[in-house]
């Protein structure tokens, strides 16, 4: 046929790797068959070896943490400020979202969310002190999962903050998380100074004692039931938070008005909350915190209980690995930005938020959501397309967590690190972009793809577990 | 083939008519294919021709008055008692739901809300008292919809009782309906004594004040944003209205703080409505009647404006043709019922609550509330081929009614009952079932088909409208 020709005949088009070409076609009305390819992942081939050789009792590792994290029941049970309720939290220190990092090596919205704590706490009257005194070593980082919390993107923890405590009922876990501060110039964005400061004092002195009295009074609020519930109403419980929401404001309000001996303060405090949408994210997280922290320690398990992101790496733990974290560059999401934003603006991934996917919601519930994929630019039927492929890379179905659009199939829950990297198919996030600059704020949003290099490395982590066992123990996986 | 070759052979079925012998099929694993084939439905053929040869001055109309039903804007703006507050309510008159219907012909549960009314209003004494009074002509009886009012299930409204005000801020229009009471032992299941008034009494004294202060304060409650976005939410404002139960709580939860003077009313208002997801659905109704009765009155407009069941009958009303009547039977739905009760204990279909599919939400917008089918015994894809046949017999897609499971289109809205009679396709109605008797309440809930009497005679009645009109007044379609 001439190349002339071509332009005159009708299209029939195979393409192979990148779906958005296929998708031009098909507005464009040509016929294209998507060949779903992608390049092989590298993996270490002695580590394949080796977890191939133990099928037989990582399956059965395996099978042992997925039960562990499906028969999980989250409940909000209680409120406390960090350095009397956080475990290891001392006065100088701040947590952080994603694996370690030093000052030297944060990203720009966590140094602003470190500066703006600082200020809060009143260790620094101005920013550059805040800076000098967070540079002097005098204070120490350390992540928010190494103390059983979770924080939304820059995930500052400091002393003087009010956390939410969340228990897993059946397995007696705690986990943390803050007060989410709501949308536009706020902490975890990386934003600092005398407005942000002030929302943290009123949180920590008018909306921490409200929600706890009421919190007391009801003894405590199924986080479970709620999130099962708000995926029945649209949302993922990650970047769609509006059902969620919209339930705990319903438990929590006739509590509050009884127990907050001041009905202007009470007012407020339901204004605020029904002003934010997203209030409920940080306990999706941490229900999912508290879910996945009681299936840790599973010895040849190769099921990730973590996956979060400090803005300059991305970190991944499995059961089967210990307190061992695997890192690689975060990736700059390619995101839908809002007007006057590029992706030459956004930070690399940043926040402890994929908790939730690595809980099956979030991403992984995505076809839960319609509303999100059109609000990152796709359409009702990417979000189907993308919960579908998360089903290839995860050992179980959640029964409780429901994707009514799927026919209320279950929840692709437990990522198994071997059929991600054997796949070459990364977990997909959905996420907010941060400003790289510390304060600017959200600049987009949208659906990642997880990097290939924490899991490779986690895989290789795996195997090295295995070797260093004594066969003994290996055993004890057969329960 | 032998007969009994047939039983060790695969089945290839194709199926005319009912497509639950393609579902059993399906189940058992045979291949099967479902021709959607419907009796012709029998309409007279003068009216049939007499509406062919309009058909270009229907298309105007209805044109026009589907204009006015996309265009409603309707608003929550205040609360009054019937008395005062419904058009034409007096002292002696009782409104119910569906098309006229005199005391004899009144259903059992429809009588048992007339006896709880009475006994409410202080009329009478004891049921019996009651009864006699509602027999001896001084009561009268009228429906809601003659007077802008609408009414779940019997649908009755007293004098005393107060009433949401809802205004379509587009074109000026009133409607009104009671405070949704609960589940179990209600009016409007035709329950009444003590429990029944005690709580209507309260409803009036504290729930009613609080409420009316609350939205005084707030000034108005978009409605159409809140059916908007609990479509997006799981809901269909009908059988479902969890997340439209839920917006208006966290809007209405601030202002009630502020304007009850006593903080334990406020906290049993809220918990009433947080015990009670069909709390909305006396709004949604009001919202649709609302809508609606802005597109009345549009000479030879074929579109349904109204759709209602007094329990006996099933009624019908055309845009084009006034306040005419078009009946027939209301039938017995086919549902799922809860345990111990079966089809024998159900009354026939009643209350306005069909002005949601009406209005397009409801049974039509079924796709955005796939929790439903599961709920009346089908399963999530029943939901979307419901929706869709529902765009069969509609004029146009309401593109604030989106439905996220359909990649966000429009809901069906504006039934043309010319395609309804032609196509042999009736509207769907998802509704609750009540028993027959009066007060035992809810005894299931299903999908239920309208019947086609209403709608044939309706066709005949608009070509009745046609012919009686001199030709220059049809001229006046066309704007």
């Amino acid at each position: 046929m001439a190349i002339k020709d071509l332009f005159k005949s009708k299209l029939k088009v195979v393409n192979i790797g990148l779906a958005s070409f296929t998708e031009s076609l098909e507005r464009s009305g040509a016929q294209s068959v998507q060949v779903d390819w992608r390049p092989p992942v590298k993996a270490d081939a002695g580590a394949l070896a080796a977890v191939e050789a133990a099928a037989a009792d990582i399956e059965k590792a395996n099978a042992k943490a997925v039960k562990l994290i499906l028969t999980g029941k989250p409940a909000l049970v209680g409120m406390g400020v960090a350095l009397d309720t956080i475990p290891g939290m001392t006065h100088d220190l701040i947590l952080h979202a994603g694996p370690p990092v030093t000052w030297e090596r944060m990203c720009g919205p966590m140094r602003g969310g470190v500066i703006g704590a600082l200020l809060y706490e009143g260790r620094a009257k101005t920013p550059e002190e805040a800076e000098k005194l967070a540079a002097s070593g005098k204070i120490r980082f350390s992540p928010c999962h190494e103390h059983g919390a979770v924080g939304p993107m820059a995930g500052i923890v400091s002393p003087s903050m009010p956390v939410f405590i969340v228990k897993n009922e059946e397995h007696g876990n705690l986990a943390y998380a803050t007060m989410n501060e709501g949308l536009g110039k706020v902490l975890r964005y990386g934003a600092f100074g005398p407005e942000i400061t002030k929302r943290l004092k009123w949180m920590a002195d008018e909306l921490y004692p409200t929600l706890a009295a009421a919190i007391a009074k009801l003894g405590r609020i199924d986080l479970k039931s709620m999130i099962a519930q708000a995926l029945h109403m649209g949302d993922e419980v990650h970047n769609r938070n509006r059902a969620a929401t919209s339930l705990l404001f319903r438990a929590l309000a006739p509590a509050i008005v009884r127990t907050c001996p001041d009905s202007e303060r009470a007012a407020k405090v339901l204004e605020f909350i029904h002003g934010n949408d997203h209030f409920f994210l940080n306990l999706s997280m941490a229900a999912s915190k508290a879910t996945l922290d009681a299936a840790r320690g599973v010895a040849g398990s190769s099921l990730v209980v973590v996956m979060a992101r400090n803005g300059t790496d991305f970190g991944v733990q499995l059961s089967g690995t210990g307190g061992e974290w695997f890192t690689g560059p975060a990736p700059v999401p390619d995101a839908l930005y809002f007007p006057g934003f590029t992706k030459a603006d956004a930070n690399p991934d940043i926040g402890d938020s994929a908790i939730t996917e690595t809980n099956g919601l979030g991403g992984f519930s995505i076809a839960a959501a319609p509303a999100i994929v059109q609000f990152v630019g796709g359409q009702a039927p990417d979000a189907l397309r993308y919960t579908k492929q998360m089903y290839e890379i995860t050992a179980a179905e959640n029964g409780a967590y429901q994707i009514p659009s799927l026919n209320f199939r279950g929840a692709p829950t437990g990522i198994d690190v071997r059929k991600v990297v054997a796949k070459g198919i990364f977990p997909l996030i959905d996420t907010g972009v941060a400003h790289k600059e510390p304060g600017v704020g959200q600049v987009g949003a949208g659906i990642l793809s997880a990097p290939a290099e924490p899991f490779v490395k986690a895989l290789s982590g795996l195997a090295g577990s295995l070797s260093a066992k004594p066969k003994k123990q290996k055993k004890t996986l057969s329960v």
